[in-house]
């Protein structure tokens, strides 16, 4: 059962920065492609903290006016994914709010598995809550917190959550940021210099963050780490102990090809898998194609191992925007038709491969077999650069529920019928593994096989 | 000192109504008066409670496709005066919250003295403040409070409170009222027939709202009265031993003419003070004109009383917005002149004898002088309907410190010479409590007296 | 049978002032009353003309960014009183264009009565029309007119119209006024004072313009007089035998009462208007109340003359705007009662007498008679400022054709039948005539008697 | 030296459709590429037509409420480039108007050299201009045509045209589809299959429209071609005498790579560019990477040709959109880094082959080099895959004018001086030849040999 709505969404913290909330704003940019409903930031200038925070994307929600009163040294943003339901901007972040120690602001990426049962106890002592975010959980068990100071309260805090959780915590004077000790989702440090020469430091969910602002990669946050940002500099301590298990969906989906996930390359990995996938599954063809864009670099991989040429015979539309007119009966298949548009001089009588990082409901990928297929194809076969999605996450990626996932209810047959290729495969958990090319691989693919760590 | 920002503002609750949101919305409308800041609507349907609300007049907040997402046979609903300093909506109402017994959602008109000191002793119990609404005083006070149903909760978290109070709480399944035990603000009870037969219940700051959805004027709720609205019917309940002290500046400025605030017309009252103020401060003069819209009625009766005949000497521009180009040099006192016009030909060469409801910093009454006398007044009488305001409001209205207020720090000869007027006179208490003309007068008359109940 | 579409609006030119745009600006904020549609602002700086128009309140359409690139020290401006038909905002003016001599943009109030047949004549020439604006006519006639000058082009395109016009038109370096020989729409000529002490002048459709700019008065540009601005001043030539018959609506209804139109102040004629009606239609009854806001001076001479005491009986809710949820059921006659709610306590029991400017299609009346009655009015004696409206307006009022037009079709009897009123009066043109008090009266009056000028 | 404002844009015309807007919306989204300033349709429904225009993508000028005012069975539609200059949005097409024989909206692709002639004449003879489009000539020559029926009227109107233009016309029963002698801009026939069975008609810049609303192409409109739909079908006519010469920078540039213009498959040609630059400029590297989307299909021909392996080593972000905070002094370059990010870890220390398509002003080549080597890049070898651009465009595409073309003004090696590569190469204008491998070559290149047909 899926507990709350904290999936996938991009953070960023910035301290000691002369336009922190610049800086925060142009990582946001960098990371919209982990959520485009909301963004919103706050800044601290040592004597209060000032929020603001819309739906839309980020370009939308901040102008030069809006970002000129966000002034201050420090500053935290986020970018939301989804809001399930409601209207209001009630669930968008930063969190603000005022208790006994003054001021603070949350922004979080993750997902609480045990968010229910601290609401339910901290309702049980009187608490309230005006929005649906497990980030207003972390707020209150501060408040509540039985330690004097800000730090030991936040530890005693953090210690009652389960689950997936980055937060960045800002308060007047300081930020503080935290990794949950499986190191579910990624949250990296950089550096930056400002123009008079001192030092100020960026924390962000992907380093394509630290790329555009001119921040240095200096290392991830580990798991299981406090960082303490105070006028004395940086300070780490670890306040959990860590028990490493980052997402593996980073890699085939989520993050950007250019970012620094856990460590390594995505791009690098996406490839990996393309190649592994080529060994593992191995087919005659005439040429190789990506679902753009997610599918390009594990396509090129596929290309280059089984040696069949690499095609971009499906062109995306990128100007894809929320609101559409709703397609007439002349117009079919419009949803995926809007964004992708199969090239028939390439297609026609050949056998392709179709490379995509994923099947959830098996829906799209109908759709794609179809629109190849009405190109001419003569035959299509389905690569998936990842094994067969059959368990939801709880750990903060907004997968459908068990019943939803084609491949926890159909055979590998079934599912092929029922999106009507030729052939479909999958990259084994074993390919996986050798594409990521880690030593003692502690990844949590729970999505693949069941197990969580949690 | 004043302490919160919870201002002038209209509430209205529909309960057991077939469209308990557009009952809501049109309520609103009718009292748009007394707020344009804000908007917004909280409905339950018995199962959920949705709460939308937006910066903006009532008709730009909602739209059919909105308020049609408010299902709902209950409803609550608020304007909103102003928002001091932040940008975020976060100080729009209803406050919605979930708590131990479900879901609540509340509106508010008045202000609290003591709701600093009880925020101060819910943060330090643990309590967060998201927003700078006292009405997140009585959330948390009903969420702590000890009782077991939510109807002793409430009045145990009410007799905690201070000050001026106008609450509607919507539960998913009732209503709740309270009026503070002065009923500094007013409230009424109004009742609606719905199609079917059956009756449904309105309450709302001023009965100009009852007028407007067609519903029945009952009775005003009383000081220290809740009113209780379930399937069950309404039920009354004292909760608070009445004091009353109504504001007597509803009479003067706040309500709209045609409402019937405490029992009473407010445009007879109005009239009555333009009598009194024509026996106490008689003066030869040709012609009477008010300051529009304010002063029209009391203008109406000083002219009856003195004989002076009534003339609409300024016109008032009714498409004044928020949003103006800066005034250039050419075109002066633009502030005034953007509003208010005086015709030449009326004015010039006369003795006028101008009516306003009151002067709180002296800057808009010298304005009003100088175009008057700039159109050729020969004398000009500046009359003012209430007594010199010379100290703040600490139950609701918006009124400046004392040291802004002009009658506070100069005498009667230095405010008449600083605004530029041949004359100024006022209103005595007495001639106000003669105007009002109950027995056994109970005003609060704080700003003009400086006696504060509370 | 109803031409074009130039129903009653409001322009304005300024020549030779520091901030041309600027003062256009505040003169149709001044006149929005006269057309709330769309609003438009054309200037030059004595190279270029810009022109910026959209469809809004004029404080919706500029705002300092926009009105800054309105650079120069000329401008014409317009308010469009409504669109029929068309989305696009081609019907808004100035009407900009590039034509033998350069660039021109014109601004127009009234309606031509040959506009189709000069339209079908020029098309027949060859010549294309991009909106259904009557200006469009002129602008070809300009274009094509024989002569080599502009003052002589315009002169012989002129001539050619007939019907109500007032044009501003803005070359490069100068503008030309010209008001029909008729003088059917109003025009006024001012002066203002630049900084550096130089002269410039203002022409607008009602002096309140004036008043709000800080330009004096000279006087109403007369019928069939063209005015020339340039950098050697004003030149005044009479280009058509002048035949005066101003509209007298313009007193009845459309212009602002602080207004002095063809010379006379509209709120001492309507006062008159309401005291002759008195006069002629007298009755027994305990107050006299306005249909806000038009009816109110003809009230205030009703109440003066009758001697009934007047009261603002009627009250009116000036945040209608332009979007409304419709009404449900159960709120009844909501139109009417968004707008205006009377007070039951003033009212009930008592013989009402209403004063309203004019009846066309008597529906207002009638919902009006309506919710009187619903306050419990023992008597309701309507009574109208002006005579039966009986023919449609050719010269620049929007009214409706002949068959809805109520007194055009049913008796005085059926009428007030209709209505729902007790009694039903209307002020005789005998009445009218001397109301206005002029001698040699050749006002047009076409809408009650029928008689066309054209 | 340019004449106007016509350049590169998308036209769509769509004939006998029972949803003739939802195609024509549809044709406009997918073809949205050429043009984002401006969008609009207009649509005959045999006895009006209406329009709809307005600056914006084509998702954001229309929705639901829009698109369904549009009724007809034939539309035009066009997306806008970009507009000099104006804020009016006088100059977003349709261009609507009305003339003697009725109603008429155009929409037009491409740049006519004789427009300021023909205008000027026009002007002479009367004509009043309200744009700044090509388009507005077009119609005054037809209405000022001397033959009777509007066929014979556009063929005399076009015949007096010179330049590139691609026309589509609607009149009320009728739509007109003209393309100059020379065939610079691409325009295509398609059919399409109401649901009725019956048959209708769809013209588009680029074919990618069709595949999105399911047209099936039949050819392209030739080279001075009239295509005449009425309720007979369509008849073709040849009205002026062809002389082909299709605008090559379409295969380079334009163009959607998933487009068939010309008769040829863009990303096809697009590829074998690559793969000529990889024959005529050898050069021993590590890797082959795009700049995306433009160079990626050139870059797959280079890498194949090459056999350097290819790589994504460049990422853009699809989310930038028009409206941008100023980027502070800590955020260097970052006008390329807002859109462009490159992956370090695969350009670190490698000898980089960079693949684009144009230099123009060399400004953004520079910065691309630029960013590479901050990556560490040991060489940088950018590949250009068209010839030097030395001579502006007249035919409709918004090329600089020759002082700003960086080749037209420096030598090879300076050129590559300022773009700081360690070497530059273009495509030779044979190599050009050869990508395109059709005989009889006839392409317009004079971008690149300065040889203008016109």
């Amino acid at each position: 059962m899926k507990t709350e709505w904290n999936e996938e969404c991009a953070v960023v913290g910035v301290y000691n920065a002369q336009n922190a909330a610049s800086i925060a704003y142009y990582s946001l940019f960098a990371m919209q492609h982990r959520g485009q409903e909301a963004s919103g930031i706050a800044t601290s200038n040592g004597e209060k903290i000032i929020t603001i925070k819309k739906n839309g994307l980020v370009t939308e929600v901040f102008c030069d006016e809006t970002l000129n009163k966000l002034k201050g040294f420090s500053a935290v943003g986020h970018n939301r994914y989804s809001t399930a339901g409601n209207d209001s901007i009630a669930d968008a972040q930063p969190l603000f709010a005022r208790y006994d120690l003054g001021e603070i602001a949350i922004v979080h990426n993750g997902n609480l598995t045990n968010a229910r049962q601290i609401r339910d106890e901290l309702i049980k002592e009187g608490a309230i809550f005006q929005s649906y975010m497990d980030t207003e959980n972390l707020i209150h068990l501060i408040a509540r917190a039985k330690q004097e100071n800000l730090i030991d309260r936040i530890k005693e805090a953090v210690l009652r959550l389960k689950g997936a959780f980055c937060f960045v915590i800002l308060s007047r004077k300081k930020m503080f940021v935290i990794r949950d000790r499986y190191g579910f989702r990624p949250l990296s440090l950089g550096e930056i210099v400002n123009s008079d020469g001192s030092k100020g430091y960026v924390v962000a969910s992907e380093t394509c963050a630290f790329d555009l602002v001119g921040a240095k990669y200096l290392r991830d946050v580990e798991p299981g780490e406090m960082l303490i940002f105070s006028k004395n500099g940086m300070e780490s301590q670890s306040i959990m102990l860590p028990n490493p298990h980052p997402c593996v969906f980073e890699y085939i989906y989520f993050a950007r090809p250019d970012s620094r996930v856990f460590g390594r390359l995505v791009y690098d990995i996406r490839k990996n898998m393309g190649e592994e996938l080529a060994r593992e599954n191995p087919v005659e063809a005439d040429l190789v194609i990506p679902v753009p864009d997610s599918g390009v670099a594990a396509a090129l991989g596929y290309s280059r191992q089984s040696g069949i040429p690499f095609e971009l015979g499906i062109i995306r539309n990128h100007y894809v925007g929320r609101t559409f007119i709703e397609p007439t009966q002349q117009i079919r298949e419009l949803k995926v038709k809007l964004k992708l548009n199969p090239i028939r001089e390439l297609i026609e009588n050949k056998r392709v491969v179709v490379i995509d990082d994923s099947v959830v409901r098996g829906t799209t990928s109908r759709q794609i077999v179809k629109i190849l297929r009405d190109c001419g194809a003569k035959e299509i076969h389905m690569k998936i650069s990842s094994p067969p999605t059959i368990s939801p996450c709880y750990y903060g990626v907004d997968t459908p529920s068990r019943e939803d996932l084609i491949s926890a209810k159909m055979s590998h047959q079934e599912v092929c019928q029922f999106i009507g290729a030729d052939s479909l495969s999958f990259l084994s958990v074993e390919g996986l593994k050798r594409s990521i090319g880690v030593e003692n691989y502690q990844y949590c693919q729970a999505c693949f096989d069941g197990k969580y760590i949690v």
